[in-house]
């Protein structure tokens, strides 16, 4: 493709209108490239950072083809995009990256499971459960307790319940919508970690050091990267991310959630095919951030460095949590980011704090 | 003002439309703020990463009042911009900052050294010049050379040319157009040096490093941050600053150009009111950078720190040696900005360059 790399001026088009829309949007911008939005939703977040925003449904062709007409390469910030979507801004011709085989390999948690395994890559054991019927003899097979989650969509733990035993099997499935779904057996894990990579279109790769992840109710609460001791971690979870990316013949920067187990062995949660929130912590460890870092991917720019001069804690602000925003602004060494979103509705990612630590700290 | 300190979510107005106006743009968005831009120019670089864009000429009362309905508070980017335009937006009771002082007292050369030695700020010597005539004079008292510019407007390097001897003086009238002017005594500096500092809206006072800056054919080329044996300089700079700033009872963020004499003195070359190039160091030296401390000021939020993890070298990208991004793009250690401009017009600001060091090298 002639055109790339992507001289500064170009226009990249990102589908979603979410806060990781914005932060790619304000990195592009630190490039010198615009940026045109297409979103489902007025009022989005990167709407409010961008040259051009399309407000349409991702479906809607017309809207995809005028996109298309005004960027030059085109990305997206939200893995539920429909994959058709993908096929067809990549059929008129238009680089699309990640490809859309990122998005058909991980939109269905059972697909992606599969896809691991069949990569090498360990997972926990897991069953698929197209009807309640199915929940018990999968129990048998996987173990006590076990997490139902919808096959797609669901996400910060929404999708999702615990199964204790069989007799909780109508209930469970009922619970997140008697849609198909997988059955995932508990990971016996002692912390869970996030490794953030990515790909260049020459295949290079490249990882941040392992972070430290901390959920609660689902929702990702706090990183610290580099995490604890990452180096025990470190070189397992660079292969893993280098075999899905190389699996996925992937371009830009993805996430991949890890449960570290008491042997020191890693088994993969969960693939983001996006810059992800475990990944915040690298706007302020003075190196080139994860949004950047997408941004060069997928505009055929060399990858930037992903050695930090800092440890970096990331908590998230959720929700009303976001009115101590006067507190971490009077806190050295505390940076603040927020996302310009309206309602501060309970659980909704409204910004993050990054806190700054020696390195050696 | 009960408004104060702005919520996140409000909206910042800004008056031009430069790089300056694009970065200060994005600094207010990693905080939550929304921006609106007045500038008389279509396509400039802040207004593909603003909210809202009003293109109009700052003496448009109109677009003024529009600017003001939308805006909570409002600053510029442009030293230049008409300081009526402040004191109307003023009268609409917007809180603006810095307020119309700090034009009234910096737009003209020699009001503004007027100023500052009247603060005890010591200056070259100068003298007015209204006409030709003027100047002999003026040179036997200042002495040969000595630099004629515009009284107003002008910056790097238009509008001024050196005078060498009275047999100079109608040409070099002429050449800056014939226009008020300024003679001003050569400096005999061993380097140039600056200060960037801000005031809060408490009236709190803090400086970064002192940069040394290189300049060729009177434009900005590099600042290297801290400047070596910074220590030497740093307190008489920031002295000067705070005199400054207080003078002017100015908010937000002000660059403060010197001259380092070869016993240690600071004269003062010249006050920018606003955010300056010398200052684009900090953007990228783990720490709040001047952009983010102008909104910081402005919002009447607490002031960020100022204490870098890196020395940083800033290297302006000029015209058409933009071109040389992909090698920049791929040097380690190096932070681009581009500024989304079109067209690389020789000497033309299009971006500039960090490169990391240690501190201590």
């Amino acid at each position: 493709m002639s055109l790339l790399p992507l001289q500064p001026g170009s226009t990249i088009g990102i589908l979603g209108g979410g806060q990781l829309g914005r932060m790619l949007a304000l990195a592009a911008a630190r490039l010198g490239f615009d940026v045109a939005v297409l979103t489902p939703r007025a009022y989005a977040p990167d709407a409010k950072v961008s040259k051009r925003t399309i407000v349409a449904a991702y479906t809607d062709t017309t809207a995809l083809e005028e996109l298309a007409s005004i960027s030059d390469v085109i990305t997206f910030e939200f893995e539920n995009v429909p994959a058709s979507a993908l096929e067809h801004l990549a059929r008129l011709g238009k680089p699309v990256a990640p490809g859309p085989r990122a998005l058909s390999e991980t939109q269905d948690r059972v697909v992606e499971k599969c896809f691991l395994n069949a990569h090498g890559i360990e997972t926990v054991a897991f069953a698929e459960v197209a009807a309640a019927t199915d929940i018990a003899p999968a129990l048998a097979r996987i173990g006590a307790p076990a997490l139902l989650k919808t096959r797609r969509e669901g996400y910060d733990g929404k999708g999702q319940t615990w199964v204790r035993s069989a007799s909780d099997a109508e209930g469970a499935f009922a619970a997140i919508g008697s849609k198909p779904a997988i059955l995932e057996a508990k990971a016996d894990f002692v912390r869970e970690v996030s490794v953030i990579a990515a790909r260049g279109r020459d295949g290079a790769v490249t990882c941040y050091p392992v972070g430290q992840n901390r959920h609660e109710n689902g929702v990702l609460r706090t990183t610290l990267a580099p995490a604890p001791n990452h180096a025990s971690v470190q070189a397992s979870a660079e292969a893993i991310a280098r075999r899905v990316l190389e699996g996925l013949d992937y371009v830009g920067v993805l996430g991949v959630e890890l449960f570290e187990l008491s042997d020191g062995r890693l088994l993969v949660n969960e693939v983001a095919p996006r810059v992800h929130n475990t990944g915040h912590w690298t706007m302020d460890a003075g190196l080139c951030d994860q949004f950047e870092q997408h941004i060069r991917a997928i505009a055929g720019w060399p990858l930037g460095a992903t050695v930090p001069a800092f440890r970096v804690e990331m908590t998230n602000l959720l929700g009303p949590e976001v009115d101590v925003w006067p507190e971490i602004a009077a806190e050295p060494g505390a940076r603040l980011h927020l996302y310009g979103k309206g309602e501060a509705r309970v659980g909704r990612k409204m910004g993050h704090v990054n806190r700054l630590r020696p390195l050696s700290g």
